[in-house]
């Protein structure tokens, strides 16, 4: 069975057909994969790192053709495709560098003491090392950033796993040309071809099939919860279960001081209007909930302004735009909520027009649940509380979610100490005087949160902490040092830093 | 209902009842220590290092009590109980300095660029914070060291995290003098009651109740396969899935090279036997398969001389008694296996004999599954291989597992690197000349594997590290230096290594 993708201003169909992959296909994948597995486990980080900058290269090769089969794809306009491009080729060097690095793999050592009495300890050493083939889904939304060439599939390569990808439908294209890429530089870099496979599909089989093949031992996941805590239960519920780290989006509740207002509403309501509208709204970390105190008229009047003149962008899919529609619908139905403003829809066949809901306190609280659903688009529920002195009581109501944001001046920080760590309790990263929007990958990026924003709050899947997902603890007892990995050698031909007795040394 | 608890010697019920909780009981100790976390949240890894060494303090104060307790319900020896009780006071001290050193976090720094064009930098920093109320099962086979006050309880203290125990039936009088001790520190140490508690039970629901409470956040368990599996599915399907690390034994396989048995047969029999009887032989780590080479008559002569001349110690309880009985009473009936000796059983009305099977490779092979299923007690299968060149393509066929030794002089492990990598494939832990018996509790010590040995193979059970499994990741954006954690403060107050701008500083 064949698919097309559609280019959502026109509604059109793209050229190129793309085959459902099937149950054989998957298999075939995944036995390729375990196949190259001890191959990747035998290579030291430098040479893996190399695997990646070698991509790297071939993937900057067809950026032309793979930015404007994206842009067909998804709408993007330039500057967001060019940006993610960067940041998909930069993926590869970051991680290339954790690789080369290979301090990642937290090296342990404990050395023997033979004349202990009453029995002598034994030479003790301990590092990650690769967990095997792994499985990664693509997301919708950062076609290139998340997706078949995407932070998952650079951290388990650079972890020393092959990866089995199952390419995004609504960008099948974009993921067979990156895809055609990887695979190149794999075979440039002497890597054998159970490397990097993909496979593609419209229904769920495909992801399915990867989920639950006997080959496969954690998955990488980015998208809905729904998508996600299936593909969780499938995991989980193997005869031999493994890790499904699902990043599943959320709301992100921001809260506003009022004398963070009071100094410059204007600013504040550009900046929530930025937040809400880039990339349309079509990020995870789109702040979708923001609390303010009463007497915010000035800054919710320019935001308003700011919405209502906004043109609607075309947005990922079908999918999306429908369910943005019917999700603002059942918004806009309930109790109290008022639409404060909206966008146009104009220049896009499936597009989404900025919106913004607005709400009392009391209002929300009575429909909470379905308040604090996420509406994948441009849009956000504003609660106007009676008093910033009610922030504490609402986000004790909060579960997980992936960020949240404090406003205020510092002095309203320092007051504000109990809220801030309240953030904390439902959070993978609080944020303070800006927005959610616009990641910042690097080693101390928390991408992540308890559920549902995830399945497993221990870890990150953006940033280079990303690759500590895909390894496995590791003992070695009693080794002669020329048989020990080169990470955990007595002379540390690595050169990195260790914990050696108890105390992490350089 | 109550119930009692039976010393194995005798067979006779012990004095003291115990309660089986109730629903009501589980949800008032999972709300108490849901009402204890903020406040250890609150705590500096100093003052949770104080609370640590307070419990120690009255746990040795209390030492012959529950040494009289433990003994009796387990017919455990005096070397034994002493030795347990060391290594369970110890932890609260090791922990404690893990604790107080507070480099566990993984402290990460990646510092504000405001010039920075296009966007400016933010300032990430980004630490482990303790995940919440933790749910802890006590292991059969180590009443002290990982029960009510074992290594699963203090790792999660020690992360700050509350925690619930589910004492364990068969010593339910020795978890309630150590969870009286804990409490009693607890207090002294002006700790919440829900810092730690207690419930008991003999049947399912009081464990599951555990498990299915919305205030649990995770769970260490430590047991069976078939008890773990349970309560992982159970910790997988509800509606915020929490992860349930639970570390199930295994039978941990010893392949021995031909060279080192023609250099001492002799010491390697003594040094196998001591293995397989080590308490009993009621350890995860037990050697469960022992792989020799043809020719091995003098070493397997000695084994059975000392395996014949044993005589029976008790075991834990009438299951662990009635199991091993008819595991060996299967084994035996395979085609192929016999009896190679079996020790008697005097002294204790629930116990099991040493007892050591015989069997080729090729019925080995024939019934594999059969033949690597454990054992729990005294036991071990001996598989006569014509060459020890057969010992990797039978590696091949393993599944997960605790740990797993090669035995080999040097030039011998030199020439059979190919097989030592194998055995990483499907263990925690490799050992090179020596039995798997006997943890060094350290850093570097992986006590964890994949399934089915644990439920998670990044994570340890046993040694420092084990305290990650309560730490969720949390990024700091744009804080202020006052309002961050003391661990991730510029001026670095706690004097601990952190990754700064990706790169690892004292």
């Amino acid at each position: 069975m064949n698919f097309t993708t559609i280019n959502p201003i026109s509604n059109e169909s793209l050229p190129g057909d793309f085959c459902e992959s099937t149950a054989v296909d998957v298999s075939q994948a995944c036995a390729l994969a375990a196949e190259a597995a001890p191959f990747l486990r035998g290579k030291s980080g430098a040479e893996i790192a190399t695997l990646l900058e070698t991509i790297a290269t071939q993937l900057t090769a067809v950026r032309d053709e793979i930015l404007a089969r994206v842009q067909a794809e998804t709408g993007y306009p330039d500057g967001r495709v060019q940006g993610e491009f960067g940041r998909m080729v930069g993926g590869f060097g970051a991680f290339g560098q954790v690789a080369r690095d290979s301090s990642w793999v937290e090296a342990t050592i404990d050395h023997a003491e033979p004349d202990r009495a009453p029995v002598p300890k034994p030479d003790l050493r301990k590092m990650l090392i690769p967990i095997g083939p792994v499985g990664i889904f693509g997301a919708s939304n950062f076609p290139l950033a998340l997706s078949a060439g995407g932070s998952d599939v650079t951290s388990a390569l650079a972890a020393g796993c092959p990866v089995v990808v199952k390419g995004h439908p609504s960008h099948a294209g974009t993921c067979a040309l990156i895809a055609k890429a990887i695979q190149a530089g794999v075979a440039e870099a002497g890597f054998p071809e159970g490397t990097y496979q993909i496979v593609q599909g419209q229904g769920h089989e495909v992801g399915g099939a990867i989920v639950q093949h006997p080959e496969i031992t954690a998955v990488g996941f980015t998208g809905s919860l729904k998508g996600g805590r299936a593909l969780f239960d499938l995991a989980a519920q193997r005869e031999v279960p493994i890790p499904l780290y699902a990043e599943m989006g959320s709301v992100n509740p921001q809260f506003v001081l009022p004398q963070l207002l009071d100094a410059d509403s204007e600013k504040f309501a550009e900046g929530f209007f930025g937040s809400i509208t880039l990339g349309n709204g079509q990020f995870c970390t789109c702040p979708g909930i923001l609390f303010v105190p009463a007497n915010s008229d000035v800054m919710l009047s320019k935001l308003a302004e700011l919405v209502s003149a906004s043109t609607g962008q075309p947005v990922l899919n079908k999918e999306t735009a429908s369910g943005f529609t019917s999700g603002i619908s059942h918004l806009s139905s309930l109790p109290g909520v008022e639409v404060l403003a909206a966008g146009s829809l104009e220049g896009s066949a499936i597009g989404a027009p900025a919106t913004v809901l607005k709400v009392s306190l009391a209002d929300f609280l009575a429909n909470r649940e379905a308040l604090s659903e996420e509406v994948f688009g441009p849009s956000a529920v504003i609660v106007v509380c009676p008093s910033a002195s009610d922030y504490q009581e609402v986000a004790e109501g909060f579960c997980g979610q992936l960020g949240a944001s404090i406003h205020g001046t510092e002095a309203e920080l320092l007051e504000n100490g109990d809220l801030i760590y309240q953030l904390e309790r439902f959070t993978g990263r609080v944020v303070i005087n800006a927005f959610p929007t616009g990641l910042e990958v690097c080693h101390s990026l928390v991408h992540g949160g308890p559920y549902p924003a995830t399945t497993h709050s221990h870890f990150t899947s953006v940033g280079q902490s990303a690759m500590t997902r895909w390894g496995r603890a590791m003992s070695y007892q009693g080794f002669p040092d020329s048989l020990l990995p080169a990470a955990l050698q007595e002379s540390n031909p690595l050169g990195i830093a260790r914990r050696v007795d108890g105390t992490i040394t350089l």
